[in-house]
């Protein structure tokens, strides 16, 4: 961490939770019932991080009280009992720095340029970043944004038009993509994967099918070798197919979809004491070497830990309370989401009737 | 904690579980997942402890995953978790000893009569025991469970034919119980509170009502002040009406209604240190300063303790690991339930038609 000059272009914040994933989200509420409103940056364009981008129908049995849910399932029902404490939600986008300002708070801004001012971080990044695997072309990395295109979430602010298109990948985001360009009158759409063998539902595979046989959609099973480019415009790519044998392929525009993986990324630059790339955390405070900076969840360690969903939620819950005394600088008090009006009111239910 | 000698009639184990709480029933699953079986000692004579006795139908809204369910359903929801390990349950009885024997093992002995030797013990006993009020009335100590009756679950085991019954208390199992207690051919009954006020459902009290109305039920509105008995069969007791008056009033079976509260009880008794009535615990196995003594939950004391369920879920869960690494000296590694076919094997859910 290295002392930054404040931004006044800066959101102003109590917290901010990095990682929007299953423990990021019950932080939120649990910032929520200590009266504190949270924002919340994540990688991905949604929320819910491993649950929903690795085991979304795969079921869990470990939860308190829920004999099974998927991982999509409990996403859902963790946003739902957030919801009442709305937090600011910054997706699609990585931390990138994160520096401490010469009145002790914190700065962050990301890689789309948010900047956030906080007194307290909550570091909820479980593996890291689930961020597109890349290619290893050389040459490719001064092509990504104008001619190569790691996991567009549309396609509508891309420049297809009379352009030879190279969708690359063999899952069902791969197939959309080369039947969604189509629709943006490109010179060709190539989709080109290592087997001739796709994984997308049937009726997308058919409509694959419809397109192949009549000729606008060529299907290429090539792994890429080289590229050929002028500046910054790529011209096309050098393939080699299944029988070893060379061929170039005209591409102007590459549509790459190899996968979405976790990367520690940023995290480890930020100067904050890692063992086994994980962030060392007190147990009774959860956190970090620097005051104000707290882990939870997947990222942490401390002596016992399991990474296990259901820790990092107790996790969540005593960082929440240690957040609210380090900002009031007061003990806070535990109270009981059954009988406190004080909590209801935060959870806007209403409890006038009951006894 | 002393050094006991082994009965020869215990039960042998390797876990105990005392207390069928929140808590206590998670660490049964738990255990499960770790491929232990448990036996569960609970005063009361059903699952749920605090979740069933204290806020049976009050929403909690802090379990994670689940943004509101009572406390009854919280231990319909845990009961259906735990049920695939099937623990061996001791209800309705107290944990009255805990020794160690020569073996390092541990005998529990309660208080009908069950004994145990196990290898680790998990204290999950919340804030204690829950047991009837009992009455301060001099000599009456002598009388229990011959004609004085505390919260009695059923009447059917009680000598009432024939016999002056006085039901005690205002709530709606006093109710019942007087209304209960005239299928028994009593010579009379009485149902006697402090005042002409019961709390009870709208339909038992116009049953009530209408027992009155016949002379089937007195209601007496007064205070005992003494007993008169001959042995341990007792007679009658002089109560005191609200205006100060003395009244001596035939009893010769007292069932006795006045709530049901928890009492730290033996616990204290165990010889393991106690710190604000808590035992203290690493945080990391939340075992005691006892080898193979565990403590989860609201009994437990650490830094940064917060009185969570959730918070005892992640304890119980970690007191898993730790006391199967204490019984295989092994380091056990994490499993996850959405992958591990062990798991799924100990779970009896069947994924060979899943991904």
């Amino acid at each position: 961490m290295t002392t930054a000059h404040t931004s006044h272009s800066a959101i102003e914040t109590d917290v901010v939770v990095i990682g929007a994933g299953a423990v990021g989200m019950f932080q939120v509420f649990q910032l929520g019932l200590q009266g504190l409103h949270s924002h919340v940056i994540d990688a991905l364009p949604h929320l819910g991080g491993q649950c929903a981008q690795l085991y979304p129908d795969k079921p869990i049995y470990d939860i308190p009280g829920i004999k099974a849910c998927s991982g999509a399932e409990l996403v859902e029902r963790l946003r739902e009992q957030m919801a009442p404490f709305a937090p600011t939600l910054h997706l699609g986008q990585q931390v990138q720095t994160l520096a401490q300002d010469e009145e002790g708070n914190w700065l962050l801004s990301t890689s789309t340029g948010t900047q956030l001012r906080a007194k307290a971080v909550v570091i909820a990044a479980g593996v890291g970043s689930f961020v597109p695997k890349t290619l290893k072309v050389d040459g490719i990395e001064t092509l990504v944004g104008t001619s190569v295109h790691y996991h567009p979430a549309t396609l509508a602010a891309l420049p297809l038009q009379g352009q030879h298109v190279l969708v690359h990948g063999g899952d069902e985001l791969a197939v959309q993509a080369a039947i969604d360009a189509l629709a943006h009158a490109p010179a060709s759409v190539t989709l080109m994967h290592r087997r001739d063998v796709f994984a997308a539902p049937d009726a997308l595979l058919a409509q694959l099918q419809a397109h192949r046989a009549a000729d606008r959609i060529h299907v290429l099973v090539a792994q890429p070798q080289s590229l050929q480019a002028q500046g910054s415009a790529l011209t096309g790519i050098e393939v080699m197919l299944a029988d070893g044998s060379l061929h170039a392929v005209p591409a102007q525009q590459w549509l790459v979809y190899q996968g979405i993986s976790p990367k520690l990324g940023p995290v480890a630059d930020w100067g904050l004491e890692l063992v086994k790339k994980q962030l060392p955390v007190d147990t009774g405070t959860f956190v970090t070497e620097a005051p104000g900076i707290y882990a939870v969840g997947d990222i942490n360690i401390y002596p016992g830990k399991r990474k296990l969903l259901l820790c990092g939620f107790h996790e969540a819950t005593l960082a929440g309370f240690s957040i609210a005394e380090y900002l009031t600088d007061k003990p806070v008090l535990l109270q009981y989401t059954t009988t406190s009006t004080r909590l209801h009111a935060l959870l806007g239910v209403d409890h006038s009737t009951g006894k």
